[in-house]
């Protein structure tokens, strides 16, 4: 028994994760990350015990405890150098929790460790390696190597969405121009939509917003798939856009496999079809084995379960 | 004692490296490519014998013979995919050159043995992580992790040449478009070059060009380096290009050591001063430590001394 905490900027939650990678009970708390970071571990151990009692487990039972946050991480000396809007800034998570808990704590970027569950009990079980991609509001990644996080020697590594795909291209929130997070994240996908309404006001798309009830990274795929021809021209341009950040990567790390998660992947074949077609295109090629690509299959799961799994790692 | 072979178009060298990781003895023969695999790999055991030989070392002091080839290599074992121009195709260089010189034959792709040699005796010494990227007609690359080439889970990880940094940019001769190598190898350089040189008769380029005999990836910064405005742009332009990859290359691997290879880096501080500027802005950053940016030290060497080498990745 194990169990994986996902610190988030909203949330905290922790699951009590058994030997076959599944959550058999699972808890959760806000943040309040106004807080310092003792106020917010203490709420973390106290949800560690609530995951035990909730499943009926002994304490003892337990081997560790894996945490997953936002940030830049020391694995091998659990410390958080920062963490975004978390206060954690050099903050030795693993001893400060450890001496709540009096578990070892093992600590990770919550991305890598979203990774690490996927390759443990989601799209990418069996795998050696694998890249993990989430399209959300940011376009983040994580990278498993040898079953094992890959996050560079100074534990930062992995931070896909911020390769350059066009050179002066649009801005991106992290300061650089053109990342792959300003085109293939939602946020990208939804400037595309909106620029492309602005342009057809005949478009489904407003249709489709309406109905929705705001512009969002569904609008273009909705009307598109009713067959809309700019809402189309949206969607592909984003598949081409995603599609060449993927062929990067493939490019760099020939991963036994990429799985695909956050809100877009819900799109399903829609995208994934197309979207494979254009990589086995433009990635580079040699021999016969090629990656594989497939929608993550864990959701917000793959954070509990590759948080603790981070001990394995 | 090891041999290492650098096999290329052109020649086949075959140097002595002892456990210093310096050539002893260094010999080599045209490749005559057009000959079948079985040809080649014959002379290339004489050339083993040979550098032996000239080292006044016996042949049974020799641990192994390592070779690097261009093209997609199965290392595990030891057989080549495809190697470009070269007659091997699913060809078992390591069986077909053991069975010739009666030792243990370790493969590998030449890009990433040269980057393992800069790992083991050049600008990465020490380092357990590390990326070579060479600049010549192509950008090569070369990725080192702890003291091992990272190959992918196929054998071909690691052709950063070809990622896209400007989607529907410059036509590469991969067939993508926009590929790092359209802009930042040398054959990038000297397009951007001739560009510049039509735009403007006045530069100092049309007179470094006629005192070279040829527009080459000099030209630019021979007048750059007397002030030449369009020229200084041309080069400017260039190091964007390629800090840009770079920043990309970090963000994804976050390697201890970057080593520039190839002509290009031989322009040195006046390349390498503004080039590391514009990586610390561009990059990924968080907690302390910064991937060092270096001029690659071996040159053609690398590759020799990666190859002996191979046995111990």
């Amino acid at each position: 028994m194990y169990i994986g905490v996902d610190i988030g900027g909203t949330n905290l939650v922790a699951g009590l994760v058994n030997d076959n990678c599944e959550i058999i009970a699972k808890v959760k708390a806000p943040t309040n990350s106004v807080r310092d970071a003792d106020a917010i571990l203490s709420d973390v151990a106290e949800l560690c015990r609530s995951a035990a009692d909730k499943a009926g487990v002994k304490f003892d039972e337990i081997k560790w405890v894996g945490v997953g946050t936002p940030g830049s991480v020391d694995a091998e000396n659990g410390i958080v150098f920062y963490a975004g809007n978390l206060p954690f800034n050099n903050t030795p998570v693993a001893k400060m929790l450890g001496d709540k808990i009096k578990l070892p704590v093992y600590v990770g970027n919550d991305a890598n460790a979203a990774a690490l569950g996927e390759v443990y009990a989601g799209a990418a079980k069996d795998c050696s390696s694998a890249l993990l991609v989430t399209l959300g509001t940011g376009l983040g990644g994580g990278i498993i190597i040898d079953r094992k996080i890959y996050s560079g020697f100074n534990g930062i590594a992995g931070e896909i969405g911020h390769i350059v795909v066009v050179v002066d291209g649009a801005q991106c929130t992290c300061g650089r121009k053109g990342c792959w997070e300003a085109y293939a994240s939602a946020t990208g996908l939804i400037r595309m939509t909106t620029d492309a309404m602005e342009a057809y006001p005949e478009s489904l798309m407003h249709k489709s917003a309406r109905d929705e009830g705001e512009v969002s990274a569904k609008t273009a795929f909705l009307a598109a798939r009713l067959g809309d021809t700019p809402a189309k021209a949206v969607v592909a341009r984003y598949i081409k856009y995603l599609g060449a950040g993927l062929a990067n990567m493939i490019d760099v790390l020939q991963p036994e496999m990429i799985c695909i998660g956050g809100g877009v992947s819900n799109e399903g074949d829609f995208l994934m079809k197309p979207l494979i077609e254009l990589v086995r295109r433009e990635e580079f090629k040699g021999g016969d084995r090629r990656t594989l690509i497939r929608v993550a299959e864990l959701g917000n799961d793959a954070g509990i379960i590759g948080a603790a799994m981070l001990g394995k790692s």
